[in-house]
């Protein structure tokens, strides 16, 4: 199935907004309805497409399936950029300036290594697309060139499973569900969970550096990622002999996180865990942020490691964000100050083990049990934001996210500076808005901020968000947190990124760049500027 | 202290063979005594300084201290290749044509900066030189060019503890035990102690991926790095914002493992963790390295992870290198199959909970309890080796170290067929050796291989070992293993890495070494081929 090529995941799922919810937007907000939604596909016009004949010819002698290239519209159109809210704005209003001149569905590893050689003969650019989940511009290349989206749903099959080794082998067009169902079969799970899951792609999950809700017990992608295949313009990279090597740098840490720029990977080698028999969720209270924050941290550094572990700011417990399901319903009638979501998953000893152990480090940090019942709904909804961000666009809010990560001691002031960037610049531009936050992830020395922002549209709403963004990416980096804990940096956060690893980072960026990419084919703009 | 020129560690600490281990040698090996030991430092011709009186001057001028640049016979021999068994034999007969043309002592960030920029100014190579322990000729850059050794050793504080988010920011000079102190003072530990722990140093533990004796409980070196300043000939590059980000390529496991080769690192952030108020080692049985190897990977996959994890194959342990320091003594009288030691650091609680858990695994794995003595008598012997292995070369025997690791489902074929590449090769040159190995840092997915090898030295020690080390580096790479777990690259392995890594993966280190080095001035050679 595709995705709503308008908005988030399965058309089928929409839902439009309770009326309590409306009503908390018009009263708190400001919000007032749009006439208007969406437009129809078929009604967006849509430029031709703008392959030369020798181009194409090209293309097709590179890919053996008849329909493996795609020149019409729709196809065109669902491959153009992703899923951030400027994105939905832009698409819904038919602005199709970055809509690739073709989408091609290679089958094999070898293929995209052939498309990538005709691209670079025939001065194209190509952008693998994966889920299509980018919320960060990752789509959306900035070239004056012709560029074809590298769609990898083809590659969609689990090449082996070493259960000696407790390793399993992924071709990157594999989504989520489908991933997890074929480890599942012959007991094994990968524990990769974002929120994303049901339509973000193994190759994304790696090319950007995902990391999953249950990050805390079974670690970020990044960390479970043991050797990588990567087809380039100038050949094939192979990385991962071991789990750790001293010889020479990590090239597999060189790969990840390089957004597509640097190489499409077509096979990922991860680490797997037996399919856990036991999973529990419940919730905690804290009198604040603060008090929720220490307690986390507690964890993080001493243990035992909860699977789950995050914590809502007083704002988005208030509002009951934590269960996106049951936002503005009786049922979510908040407690006061903040909640947290402690899960366990693994074998029923140990689940028990770890979640005794926990409780009283949780107690031992004034934490207020709340029963299952919190952590059964957070579990109900906890992949269904994006289509409350939806229901909010139709209903004429603005609502978008965004993240970072920091260490410990560095939280407090860059939880405080993001949200006062966030609140500051809407406030000044005459839509004041909720500004709500959680820790999502948690590691010994720090943790990631997640912030997710609600405000009305404003008169042209993606010129309306573009200061407030900038304001929220300098606001980071000037508390010193990283520009993405795991969206990425795309082209949204490139100029952000290029502060971060300073200009000497760049020029090894670029120059790896230009080795493997001479031509300048993959994704140009995206994660560092082109030289 | 200096380390003792012609071999390992303390000059005081050198003790000769038991005459049970010269019987044995003599016996088991047909090892002959030699009539001559080292000569005398004094003794050794050394070639004039290789500085023109521009390179001195310029060199001079970035540094701020007098005593900083020293051309001295005695400190350019001290500064001459490292400690594998090659150089030892090397440096013993006096071989210095490897020796650098100038000793520097830089006293900052910053003097590194200019000493580097003099280098590249004046045609001179720089081998950054910590505690000068590599043992893959690391040290010894292969280029016509004089080199000057950098070395670090003025660069020893600790900078900064951030109790909060339990890091510690590290000059790269510090050398273990002094590193390991300024923390103990604070009630912290790194936990990191490789075998080269007493001399080592903190940036060559990260510029060549170190992995420690406690490595399953306290990580591998490259694990505990959280940021990284590195200077370079075009400039300072910073990286390290959060303990995990998904802004692009992780750019601190490009510097780690990166030997000296793209930057010299100057400062190094690590999370540490509570000093722990419990240790105990105990030893374990197995009948046999299959059996053993199994009841490992159970606790590495399933856990309760012990801090230290190792086990000896029968031949290691029934010439009883687990424990060096009782080799040949009565005390050593080893037991049939072999023997692991086991060992838990934390809190009281932790360990014996630790320690109860894994027992009844071990146990189900059919291991036999030894109790504690043959773990405090590890912990007794367990930076000895190498001052073993100077007796051994005074008795004119020849023994030498290499190490590997791969996934679980590749180690006994690993095992079988570097054990077969050094016994072959060495028996058919007239000397069969004693091979012993065995497996100290476990992950979920695989582990690391250690072997020792003991033979007669034959008439050209060096020459002779040449091709064994060549058929046991071949035999690595057909296996599926890495070329190294933790001894690194240097310029020993480099060409079986450039297999490893293959062409593209060379040409993209070549790209980055350009960018950041376009001179070639830092350690050519070392890691990767000259362009």
């Amino acid at each position: 199935m595709d995705m709503l090529w308008s908005g988030w995941g399965d058309p089928a799922k929409a839902a439009p907004l309770p009326d309590s919810v409306t009503g908390l937007l018009r009263d708190l907000l400001g919000v007032t309805p749009r006439q208007t939604g969406p437009r129809d596909l078929d009604a967006i016009e849509v430029p031709s497409p703008a392959l030369t004949g020798q181009a194409r010819t090209a293309l097709r002698a590179a890919l053996a399936a008849e329909d493996a290239l795609r020149e019409d519209a729709e196809s065109r159109v669902r491959h153009t950029r992703g899923k951030s809210t400027p994105d939905l704005l832009r698409i819904r209003v038919g602005e199709v300036d970055d809509i690739p001149a073709a989408v091609l569905l290679p089958g094999s590893h070898d293929e995209v290594l052939a498309v990538l050689r005709a691209c670079a003969a025939h001065g194209l650019s190509a952008v693998p697309f994966g889920g299509g989940t980018s919320v960060v511009g990752g789509l959306s290349p900035q070239t004056e060139r012709p560029f074809v989206a590298l769609d990898l749903r083809r590659l969609d099959r689990l090449l082996a499973v070493d259960e000696v080794s407790r390793t399993a082998t992924l071709q990157p067009g594999l989504r989520g569900p489908r991933a997890e169902a074929l480890l599942n079969e012959r007991g094994w799970t990968l524990g990769h969970f974002p929120q994303s899951f049901e339509w973000a792609s193994v190759g994304g999950f790696a090319a950007a550096r995902s990391s999953g809700q249950a990050s805390s017990g079974y670690g970020r992608f990044d960390e479970m990622v043991l050797a990588l295949t990567v087809a380039t313009p100038e050949g094939t990279l192979e990385t991962g002999r071991a789990p750790r090597s001293a010889a020479g740098p990590d090239l597999r840490q060189l790969i990840l996180g390089s957004e597509g720029a640097l190489g499409v990977i077509t096979a990922v080698t991860v680490r797997v865990r037996p399919l856990p028999r036991k999973r529990v969720y419940e919730g905690w209270r804290f009198a604040s942020f603060e008090a929720g924050t220490a307690a986390l941290r507690r964890l993080a550094q001493d243990g035992p490691r909860p699977t789950v572990l995050r914590l809502s700011d007083e704002t988005e417990t208030f509002i009951g964000l934590a269960q996106p399901d049951a936002i503005g319903s009786a049922e979510a009638a908040p407690p006061a100050g903040c909640m947290a979501v402690v899960g366990y998953e693994g074998t029923e000893e140990d689940t028990a083990a770890r979640r005794a152990a926990a409780r009283e480090v949780l107690l031992a940090c004034d934490g207020e049990y709340l029963g299952e019942e919190p952590g059964e709904r957070w579990e109900h909804g906890r992949y269904n934001a994006p289509y409350l961000r939806d229901a909010l666009l139709d209903a004429g809010a603005f609502a978008e996210t965004l993240e970072t990560a920091g260490f410990w001691s560095t939280l407090p002031e860059l939880y405080r500076s993001v949200r006062e960037a966030l609140t500051g610049t809407l406030t000044a531009a005459g839509t004041p808005p909720l500004v709500m936050c959680h820790i999502s992830h948690t590691y010994e020395n720090g943790a990631s901020l997640y912030f997710t922002v609600v405000s009305a549209q404003g008169e042209d709403p993606v010129a309306h968000w573009e200061p407030v963004k900038r304001a929220a990416n300098d606001a980071i980096l000037a508390a010193g947190g990283t520009i993405s804990h795991h969206h990425g940096v795309g082209t949204d956060h490139r100029d952000w990124y290029a502060r971060e690893i300073g200009p000497l980072g760049v020029r090894l960026l670029q120059a790896v760049k230009a080795e493997l990419d001479p031509a300048g084919v993959l994704s140009p703009g995206v994660l560092i500027p082109v030289r």
